[in-house]
């Protein structure tokens, strides 16, 4: 029974922090979640959560953290553990896993939110067995994690994927995009506030026949098609809110094997695309079970 | 003496084939290059190329092969050292491994042009000591390869970073693109043969100031920011023979900073630009030394 061990994990997003104990996900002990306020304040929240569970439940391993970015996720840099400057008012330089090492001397692995719900889906989810696949989420903003050669992307710093720029054909879409820094990049034209603003209404809001899907699901096929192109991944998992909207899904597949017009010679992307191109098997807690997962691998 | 190991690699191209023999690239013993024509030939001569060379240096411990695709590099797929399907007339289904290993009962390595010329450039070029990076080649056509986490990337079968959407803005570019596949893709806008057509003369004989230039940094440069978001490389080396046109380097590299607009937080892609999008260490020899380098680790 003592040799079973307990680990925490963060999910931190720009609009609420989950955090959560457990051996497994058919074992998490206690969840909770707050609202993303002041660094201190949420950080704080954290370790009184963390140090009750202890408490409760034992001595944790591991910390993992899966956290929204841009973040320094090399250990061998000064800055690792650090959200690096950032659009997240207050947020920009704080020392994530310093606030957390000062109150729990063990193991912290820090990563992207994405990185963390791509690990959570190769550990027990739709990507198990991969060793080259993407995770990528739709919603308030759009971001892309990815295991490459069995390993967690990072290579420079780590993917900015929401940020590549497609086709933006401004006969059929006037929108100009949102983004603060490229306008109009995959977020920029896709991501749930872009959705709201040219269209005057929520995305949740719009039915399946709305012309707002046949035009979101086409800049998501350009989006993968590109992705595809350039690393080659095994699967696509699409999650986020955006990605609740089912219908989406066989759209997206029919416009990547257009975009695509059979250049690349997998069956994968062919008749088989229905597995490809899919919705995480974690459903919306593939983040929060990626930073135990994370956790396990610290 | 007898210790030194020797190997054999081939450069396959769509225009010509060069097959080499050496122990390292100060060490090469004989280097030869043929037109390629049907599969037959242009395989029967890299033979009795390899075994003139067996019978005057003595045996060769591998062969390496880094050649123009698609093709299947998975040594557990039942295709595994065929090209695929092929616009090369004569060339879909070729067994090359197979041609190649009747001949030589010894071990084979099998990859892409660009994941050779990429291996080349890790092995004795550009891209030692880096874990993550591209290697991209402008000329006929537009490929890339890359090492990814430590080792070539393939995932699904192998990227085809020439064939990614780039924004194709249609009021300064009326030019509608030549690929077959994609129109106008980034090799449908920015290969050679597009420059050619585009403006009507061979792009070697367009001048630094002509305004082609510009057109073409700013495709590159709009490719390599779509490829720094997804793959986060840590350094991308840019050959091939358009590369050649040096005056092209410190425009890109403005152009690619202009569009990531800052996003990507790393002095590599800041003041520290001129080292992060470079021309190859290894010149045009990436992918005949990558051949080898290929060979040695097989």
């Amino acid at each position: 029974m003592g040799t079973v061990k307990l680990f925490g994990g963060i999910e931190g997003g720009g609009t609420k922090f989950n955090y959560v104990v457990g051996t497994s996900p058919d074992d998490l002990r206690r969840e909770e979640r707050f609202p993303t306020t002041t660094p201190d304040e949420t950080l704080d929240k954290a370790i009184r959560f963390f140090k009750q569970a202890e408490a409760d439940f034992g001595k944790l391993s591991a910390l993992g953290i899966a956290c929204f970015g841009p973040l320094d996720p090399n250990p061998a840099s000064p800055t690792f553990g650090f959200i690096l400057p950032t659009t997240k008012p207050n947020w920009s330089n704080t020392n994530v896993v310093g606030a957390l090492k000062s109150a729990f001397d063990i193991p912290i692995a820090f990563d992207t939110d994405v990185n963390g719900a791509a690990f959570g889906e190769w550990t027990w989810g739709a990507a198990q067995g991969l060793d080259t696949f993407i995770y990528l989420t739709i919603g308030t903003g759009i971001g892309g994690g990815a295991l490459v050669n069995g390993k967690l992307l990072h290579g420079l710093i780590h993917p900015e994927m929401g940020h590549i720029r497609l086709p933006h054909d401004s006969q059929r879409d006037l929108f100009e995009g949102i983004c603060p820094f490229h306008k109009d990049c995959f977020e920029g034209l896709a991501s749930g506030p872009a959705i709201e603003k040219r269209w005057g209404q929520k995305a949740q809001t719009l039915p399946p026949e709305h012309p707002a899907w046949d035009l979101e699901a086409h800049y998501i096929a350009l989006a993968f098609a590109s992705y595809i192109m350039t690393l080659s991944p095994q699967r696509i998992i699409l999650g986020g809110g955006v990605s609740g909207q089912k219908f989406l899904f066989p759209m997206i597949r029919d416009k990547v094997k257009e975009i695509l017009n059979t250049y690349v010679q997998s069956p994968a992307v062919g008749g088989n695309i229905d597995e490809y191109i899919i919705p995480p098997a974690l459903g919306t807690r593939s983040g929060m079970l990626g930073a135990i997962a994370l956790a396990q691998s610290a």
